[in-house]
């Protein structure tokens, strides 16, 4: 482990020109949000308000979704930690390598892990249907961080199929999966009604580039896990800024249209450039992706004041392998040319 | 129990022009943090810093301690549980009446929990040192909430003795503290250093009337105990924007000093005149008060657009007990005028 929370540009002190290690909208804070943001300035003494009525129906609208089934969050993060806290499993299968706070979250609240390791060799895709003896709650993060890969609907599927026959839960972290604009195709919304065993975990973080302002959110059609989450830890969580900046986010329909075109565009551009640097780029969807070079890299990069994200606090990965999120075309042309050089 | 989370002005949706309910600085945010939350918009699309290091300092800075001493978190209810969670007690002691979520988050965190049943015949305030045989951990919010009275620093100081000798942890909530301008005389800052078992809650939701960005705080010598509370819960649990706004609050020293000065005279003023109208009022230090009305009171004032905080959901409490928090002049005459009629 060399940072405890890399992920997030929070290189202070460090003389970083260049920032490719969060992983958020390369087209930054929409300017409807910051708006909307200075304009309640003068409700901000208020407490919040804790059930964030208004947001959670704006985001039920958006995703087509009953309000109730809607629970916000101090980011998704907050959602990840009360979920563990609310679900008490005992036994939680998490992919490897994914997102790390989901065995963090889980063995924070007592859980025991079991890993289904992904192979380099299908590009560490999840592709295999899981044994849900012994286990009570399958984690997937889709798309896959920091590998950027999809899994498909149809294998969600089935695994939610056995897991609410069993009685089992799974949570779907879809945090980066409006940004790859595969939203239609891969996201198990649809499953949602179907199958109260699913939680959908999403994040405005990364969709919108509100990082700073802490604002995710679960979709579950179990309302009485949604209550558990509630009261599995402080309430207030939900500050009144990221409540008004969220329903402004939502409005921002045209912003995200262009961040996702932009990424897809971006995104070939860099994998076809880190190829040609002669590094194994892995397949990615999302608005970062995953390739594997040599271990000094990292430092060199920093010495020039560009940061990375390197992976060998990720289980199953080592410090060969770096994410990098998708910038805007001149920051990724500067990036390329630092690594040439 | 009338409402889940009434404290804090949500009557959204009810039409309300006078709110005593939430216990926020009268002078409500100050300019120098508005101005600091509009200036720094283009930062929000950042990671906030995890660490909150300059805050940090700050805080150290203005409270005469280490910044290894201090965890900001997402609001006081955010240290209040992640301390229930990392400390694991067994038996907790906390008085009755006092604020609610102690007693929610140890109860989260397994913890059973008895009662410090304190009298009404003395103003329910604390004055008998506890017996510490099988406890953990006691808990006081000084002052108190919602009674508003001060607890003697020689009396915290026997049992943070015997704590310390005998092991076992004490949590001092001194989130109103600095608005009772007795922070000299009755905080427990100075005995920081001597005793690493005592954890100090402070809020500048309350101080700088900030409920609407979240914003807390623990300090304590044992840096351990610190980074367990960091571990039991989620990350970047300080947003940006409550960082920025935290760093402008703690230079608002004449903002402050006004208003400790106008709460003074103020709930001198609401005590006269509630004793005028016949209600038993409490002895309070803080910028809110308690009394004791009829039970319909907080409907009739309701009806007229006047919300005050019934305390039917404190343990030891009733619907016949009230808090109100110190306003305005303005706003004081009001609420007295509406309670005439």
């Amino acid at each position: 482990m060399k940072q405890t929370y890399t992920h997030g540009g929070e290189v202070y002190g460090k003389n970083i020109w260049l920032d490719f290690s969060a992983n958020i909208n390369p087209l930054l804070l929409p300017e409807g949000v910051k708006r909307a943001v200075s304009e309640h300035l003068e409700t901000y003494c208020r407490y919040p308000d804790d059930q964030c009525e208004k947001l959670r129906k704006a985001i039920a609208s958006a995703k087509g979704v009953s309000s109730d089934w809607v629970l916000c969050g101090n980011g998704a993060a907050d959602i990840i930690y009360r979920y563990a806290l609310a679900v008490k499993a005992s036994r939680v299968l998490i992919p490897a390598p994914t997102f790390s706070e989901y065995e963090k979250a889980f063995v924070l609240a007592g859980a025991k892990i079991c890993y289904a390791t992904l192979q380099e060799e299908t590009g560490f895709s999840f592709e295999e249907e899981v044994k849900l003896d012994n286990i009570d709650v399958v984690v997937l993060c889709n798309p896959n961080n920091p590998v950027g890969n999809l899994a498909e609907r149809t294998l969600i599927e089935k695994i939610l199929t056995a897991a609410t026959i069993k009685g089992k839960r799974i949570l779907v972290d879809e945090c980066f999966m409006e940004l790859s604009g595969c939203e239609e195709k891969y996201s198990v919304m649809p499953c949602i009604e179907r199958h109260p065993g699913l939680l959908i975990v999403k994040a405005f973080t990364k969709t919108y580039a509100m990082a700073g302002l802490r604002l995710g959110y679960g979709i579950s059609s179990d309302t009485e896990l949604l209550e558990k989450m509630k009261m599995a830890g402080a309430p207030w969580s939900v500050s009144g800024v990221a409540q008004v900046a969220g329903i402004a986010a939502l409005r921002e329909v045209e912003y995200l249209d262009r961040a996702v075109r932009l990424i897809k565009t971006e995104r070939e551009y860099l994998e076809r450039e880190l190829s040609k640097l002669g590094y194994q780029v892995y397949p990615s969807m999302a608005n970062y992706l995953m390739f594997r070079a040599e271990e000094e890299l990292y430092q060199r990069l920093l010495e020039r004041g560009v940061l990375i994200r390197q992976c060998g606090n990720y289980r199953g990965l080592g410090d060969q392998y770096y994410r990098i999120c998708v910038g805007l075309h001149k920051e990724n042309e500067q990036l390329i040319r630092v690594m040439r050089e």
